[in-house]
Protein backbone atom coordinates (compact mmCIF):
# COMPACT_ATOMS: atom_id res chain seq x y z
CA UNK A 1 0.00 0.00 0.00
CA UNK A 2 1.28 3.41 -0.67
CA UNK A 3 1.77 6.10 1.86
CA UNK A 4 -0.65 8.34 0.42
CA UNK A 5 -2.87 5.55 0.28
CA UNK A 6 -2.52 5.11 4.13
CA UNK A 7 -2.55 8.44 4.87
CA UNK A 8 -5.89 9.35 2.86
CA UNK A 9 -7.59 6.44 4.77
CA UNK A 10 -6.18 7.52 8.31
CA UNK A 11 -7.93 10.74 7.71
CA UNK A 12 -11.20 9.64 6.08
CA UNK A 13 -11.72 7.95 9.87
CA UNK A 14 -11.62 11.33 11.36
CA UNK A 15 -14.54 13.42 12.07
CA UNK A 16 -13.79 16.54 9.40
CA UNK A 17 -12.27 15.91 6.05
CA UNK A 18 -12.68 19.87 4.99
CA UNK A 19 -10.39 21.42 7.08
CA UNK A 20 -6.78 22.27 5.86
CA UNK A 21 -3.88 19.72 7.61
CA UNK A 22 -0.40 19.69 7.28
CA UNK A 23 0.92 16.26 8.95
CA UNK A 24 4.72 15.85 9.30
CA UNK A 25 6.10 12.81 10.21
CA UNK A 26 9.67 11.86 11.50
CA UNK A 27 10.60 8.23 11.73
CA UNK A 28 14.44 7.59 12.78
CA UNK A 29 15.51 3.69 12.65
CA UNK A 30 18.91 3.76 15.08
CA UNK A 31 21.46 1.16 14.04
CA UNK A 32 23.00 0.06 17.15
CA UNK A 33 21.05 0.91 20.84
CA UNK A 34 22.43 3.93 22.83
CA UNK A 35 22.70 6.20 19.60
CA UNK A 36 22.10 9.88 20.69
CA UNK A 37 18.05 10.43 19.94
CA UNK A 38 18.21 13.98 18.61
CA UNK A 39 14.33 13.50 18.01
CA UNK A 40 13.07 16.05 20.69
CA UNK A 41 15.67 18.75 18.92
CA UNK A 42 14.51 18.08 15.69
CA UNK A 43 10.80 18.20 16.57
CA UNK A 44 11.30 21.84 18.38
CA UNK A 45 13.28 23.17 14.39
CA UNK A 46 10.54 21.54 12.22
CA UNK A 47 7.75 23.44 14.13
CA UNK A 48 9.66 26.76 13.40
CA UNK A 49 10.25 25.47 9.95
CA UNK A 50 5.93 25.15 9.76
CA UNK A 51 5.80 28.20 11.15
CA UNK A 52 7.57 30.59 8.30
CA UNK A 53 4.70 29.16 6.39
CA UNK A 54 1.13 29.34 8.45
CA UNK A 55 0.37 31.07 11.65
CA UNK A 56 -0.81 28.24 13.86
CA UNK A 57 -1.86 28.22 17.46
CA UNK A 58 -0.24 25.74 20.29
CA UNK A 59 -3.38 24.49 20.34
CA UNK A 60 -3.90 23.46 17.07
CA UNK A 61 -0.34 21.72 16.51
CA UNK A 62 -0.81 17.84 18.15
CA UNK A 63 2.56 16.34 18.46
CA UNK A 64 3.33 12.09 19.06
CA UNK A 65 5.79 10.84 20.14
CA UNK A 66 6.05 6.77 19.39
CA UNK A 67 9.29 4.44 20.12
CA UNK A 68 9.59 0.81 19.49
CA UNK A 69 13.04 -1.14 19.35
CA UNK A 70 15.11 0.90 17.79
CA UNK A 71 12.17 2.80 15.68
CA UNK A 72 10.78 6.26 16.97
CA UNK A 73 8.07 8.18 15.17
CA UNK A 74 7.39 11.33 15.75
CA UNK A 75 4.09 12.72 14.77
CA UNK A 76 2.99 16.58 14.37
CA UNK A 77 -0.72 17.04 13.22
CA UNK A 78 -1.52 20.77 12.98
CA UNK A 79 -4.71 22.14 11.62
CA UNK A 80 -4.58 25.14 9.83
CA UNK A 81 -6.72 27.69 10.03
CA UNK A 82 -9.12 28.41 6.98
CA UNK A 83 -8.22 31.09 4.38
CA UNK A 84 -9.48 34.16 5.88
CA UNK A 85 -9.87 32.92 9.28
CA UNK A 86 -7.86 34.91 12.41
CA UNK A 87 -3.75 34.21 12.69
CA UNK B 1 -3.20 0.30 12.15
CA UNK B 2 -1.03 2.51 13.45
CA UNK B 3 1.75 4.71 11.70
CA UNK B 4 4.58 2.98 13.48
CA UNK B 5 3.36 -0.33 12.64
CA UNK B 6 3.19 0.27 8.54
CA UNK B 7 6.24 2.58 9.05
CA UNK B 8 8.32 -0.82 10.07
CA UNK B 9 6.29 -3.26 7.96
CA UNK B 10 7.51 -1.25 4.88
CA UNK B 11 10.94 -1.20 6.42
CA UNK B 12 11.19 -4.52 6.28
CA UNK B 13 9.66 -5.38 2.58
CA UNK B 14 13.30 -2.97 1.68
CA UNK B 15 16.46 -4.54 1.02
CA UNK B 16 19.07 -4.03 4.13
CA UNK B 17 17.50 -3.42 8.01
CA UNK B 18 20.33 -3.06 10.08
CA UNK B 19 21.36 1.15 8.36
CA UNK B 20 20.24 4.12 10.07
CA UNK B 21 17.51 5.93 8.16
CA UNK B 22 15.74 8.93 8.46
CA UNK B 23 12.05 9.51 7.22
CA UNK B 24 10.31 12.26 6.61
CA UNK B 25 6.85 12.86 5.72
CA UNK B 26 4.65 15.78 4.77
CA UNK B 27 1.57 15.54 4.10
CA UNK B 28 -0.76 18.52 3.41
CA UNK B 29 -4.23 18.56 2.64
CA UNK B 30 -6.28 21.49 1.12
CA UNK B 31 -9.28 22.68 2.02
CA UNK B 32 -9.70 24.25 -1.28
CA UNK B 33 -7.92 24.09 -4.99
CA UNK B 34 -5.86 26.62 -5.72
CA UNK B 35 -4.31 27.49 -2.70
CA UNK B 36 -0.65 27.96 -2.46
CA UNK B 37 1.62 24.65 -2.50
CA UNK B 38 4.67 25.59 -0.43
CA UNK B 39 5.51 21.94 -0.27
CA UNK B 40 8.95 22.80 -2.74
CA UNK B 41 10.01 25.65 -0.24
CA UNK B 42 9.04 23.34 2.90
CA UNK B 43 11.38 20.47 0.97
CA UNK B 44 14.21 22.26 1.28
CA UNK B 45 13.97 24.05 4.40
CA UNK B 46 13.37 20.48 5.75
CA UNK B 47 16.74 19.28 4.51
CA UNK B 48 18.39 22.73 6.08
CA UNK B 49 16.84 21.35 9.55
CA UNK B 50 18.04 17.72 8.75
CA UNK B 51 21.99 18.65 7.62
CA UNK B 52 22.06 20.10 11.18
CA UNK B 53 21.86 17.12 12.31
CA UNK B 54 23.83 14.86 10.42
CA UNK B 55 25.77 14.90 7.72
CA UNK B 56 24.23 13.57 4.52
CA UNK B 57 25.48 13.51 0.74
CA UNK B 58 22.87 14.22 -2.28
CA UNK B 59 23.15 10.54 -3.07
CA UNK B 60 22.00 9.33 0.09
CA UNK B 61 18.52 11.44 0.01
CA UNK B 62 15.73 10.46 -1.85
CA UNK B 63 12.87 12.68 -2.53
CA UNK B 64 9.45 11.55 -3.94
CA UNK B 65 6.24 14.01 -4.22
CA UNK B 66 3.08 12.31 -4.52
CA UNK B 67 -0.70 14.30 -5.30
CA UNK B 68 -4.22 13.11 -5.59
CA UNK B 69 -7.07 15.39 -5.65
CA UNK B 70 -6.61 17.89 -2.95
CA UNK B 71 -3.39 16.11 -0.86
CA UNK B 72 -0.04 16.01 -1.39
CA UNK B 73 2.55 13.77 0.16
CA UNK B 74 6.21 14.91 0.66
CA UNK B 75 8.64 11.80 1.37
CA UNK B 76 12.40 12.42 2.07
CA UNK B 77 14.70 9.36 3.06
CA UNK B 78 17.46 9.74 4.37
CA UNK B 79 20.11 6.99 4.55
CA UNK B 80 23.02 8.20 7.55
CA UNK B 81 26.05 7.13 7.30
CA UNK B 82 26.76 4.52 10.44
CA UNK B 83 28.63 5.99 13.09
CA UNK B 84 32.19 6.47 12.27
CA UNK B 85 32.00 6.19 8.60
CA UNK B 86 32.86 9.13 5.99
CA UNK B 87 30.88 12.35 7.11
Amino acid sequence: MKLLDFLKRERKKSASVAKERLQIIVAHQRSQRGQPDYMPMLERELLEVIRRYVQVDDDAINISLDSEDNCSVLELNVTLPRAGEGG
